[in-house]
């Protein structure tokens, strides 16, 4: 599954999911050249099994000392580990065990980043539940809801349309809440005239979804709101339409950014422009000033700008998308243009 | 807050957590002698500088650069780290930036592992939720309802009682499945005479409670699984009246593991017999044949003895318990005997 003949040692949950497809908490996944290895205790041992049959993976009932044994048998004593995963104490481990380590981070990361039609097709119906369940949640938005009771409702209706769970916390921010973009969802009331901030996304078949929207609760919204919402709406049709293949994930950053910047909005929008989805909520590439790799076709991301207003409100507007030959394409359906919710 | 005077960085979530009692996917918290830094990005900077006041953390707006400036203005060359969460990509980081590591996971394991009185009122709470939310559960418990539809129901419990999420993914188990023991919580339907195996538990205040419950759901239990359960039932007790302070976590595991197999259902005891409880659902300190530690007054872990029987099931029986100077006591208030449902 990677490329280069050795052995290769998969320590951490999600890149385990994405080679496997099953899912646990624990468990070495190992690669010896052509043979494929799931070592894993009792409590997953029976269930794994079954999971693996027709994969090309063996089950193999045990933890770190069996992994060893397998290893040693191999012959070989170079192995191949992601160093941004396996900490300090594993790799101390390891090296007692008389293995050399080389990193396989970038290899991995590469594997990962271009999602195949397959995974595409299973991130477009993540994406189709996290859409089903907001719409449905949208009668409750009423006077005197708490954020944690709508972020509740969103995420039965995430399972009851068939989704494992969230991908992450559900954010949901009211009024000034709306200003902190990492809010803790809390016990805030909704009252009239305020901003209504909702960031969801669920878990399906393993992978991730990830949705923003910001709407007004109230009759009218008040004209900074609609121009700043204008601005980032705008923003994001900059760089919805301005990324393409071969870029950098600093221009991709940069279509928003500018944007803003000639709005004089620039200072407001205090974190990156987006970063990819897959069985990681955040995973390979990042859109920012730190995105040195090119963007290619079947690169799954979030585009998502934001404004924030400390004490006042906040608005980002985010879809997950894919790159295609011909730019980007949207896995989300949703409106974009601002929601007005009448009392 | 650690023993020695020098310089100590804490990267992962669950430590930084124990340590500022506030809550975020990133951050670097950094001890410099007397003096504390909470180095945190513009997604939480704000409200974690409101969190973290009277605690004597500075919160600091930035990121890896930022820390790196305020450790080399300390002056200070040797950085202490846990490296059973430090990376290898991050270890050369570190050394890159001209730091040489030392190794602080035992003095953080200390710290963590004895819980204070503060730690044991919001744990008691959190089992207390989780036990008040399963209670409420048990009418639902009816024929044709499916595992994912208590386990969703059960979580909101969970939210309604003012806890925050669940400590990990409820495990809600029909027949068979209960011989998994991390059965992946699914859409079969409850039919009669059939068990019932709930693993369940909440995150209050950051803190996680941990507790499973077997029942029958039928009019009359076969004798196979009464028996069993009784045997799981003297091996729940066999471990609770024999733990003391002193003891190892392998002597406090075999109390069961020796009380099954005089039965000689040991065999089909396949996992250990607990794990500590806190800011992480499994952390320090193991009753296994792993565990060397000395058992001492306000160490917080799970008993959980269990026999599964594949293809046909499983029985757990758990509680969060504590350990005081008069030997174990209990966490939770449920009752331990079997619990038929009738249909």
């Amino acid at each position: 599954m990677l490329g280069k003949q050795g052995a290769y040692l998969i320590t951490d949950e999600t890149t385990r999911l994405y080679f496997t497809g099953y899912s646990s908490t624990d468990g070495y996944l190992l690669f010896i050249d052509e043979n494929k290895y799931f070592i894993i205790d009792s409590r997953y041992f029976y269930a794994a099994k079954r999971a693996l049959k027709g994969t090309g993976i063996k089950a193999v009932l045990g933890a770190f000392k069996e992994m060893i044994a397998i290893l040693t048998e191999s012959g070989k004593s170079e192995l191949y580990v992601d160093y941004s995963k396996t900490t300090l104490a594993e790799a101390q481990e390891l090296s007692l065990a008389g293995f050399r380590l080389s990193d396989c981070c970038e290899e991995i990361k590469e594997a990962r980043i271009i999602k195949s039609e397959r995974e595409i097709k299973i991130m477009e119906r993540s994406c189709r539940i996290a859409e089903r369940a907001f719409k449905m949640l949208i009668p409750m938005i009423k006077e005197g809801v708490t954020e944690i009771e709508l972020a509740t409702a969103l995420e039965n209706n995430f399972r009851a349309l068939g989704a494992k769970k969230p991908s992450f916390e559900t954010i949901v921010a009211f009024g000034a809440n709306s200003a902190v973009p990492h809010h803790e969802t809390g016990s805030t009331k909704l009252e009239k005239n305020t901003v209504v901030l909702i960031d969801f996304g669920c878990v399906y078949k393993g992978y991730c979804s990830d949705i923003t929207r910001t709407m007004y609760f109230g009759d009218k919204p008040p004209k900074e709101f609609r121009s700043a919402y204008s601005a980032v709406y705008g923003a994001f049709n900059a760089a919805f339409y301005g990324i393409r293949e071969g870029m950098s994930g600093e221009v991709c950053d940069s279509f928003a950014r500018d944007y803003l910047k000639e709005r004089g909005l620039d200072g407001y929008f205090t974190h990156s422009l987006g970063h990819g989805v897959g069985v990681d909520i955040h995973e390979e590439p990042t859109l920012s000033k730190r995105g040195k790799r090119n963007f290619l076709k079947n690169f799954v991301f979030t585009i998502e700008p934001g404004v924030y207003f400390d004490g006042k409100f906040g608005i980002r507007l985010e879809n997950t998308v894919r790159l295609t030959e011909n730019g980007v394409k949207s896995m989300v359906t949703l409106p974009k243009r601002l929601k007005v919710i009448k009392p």
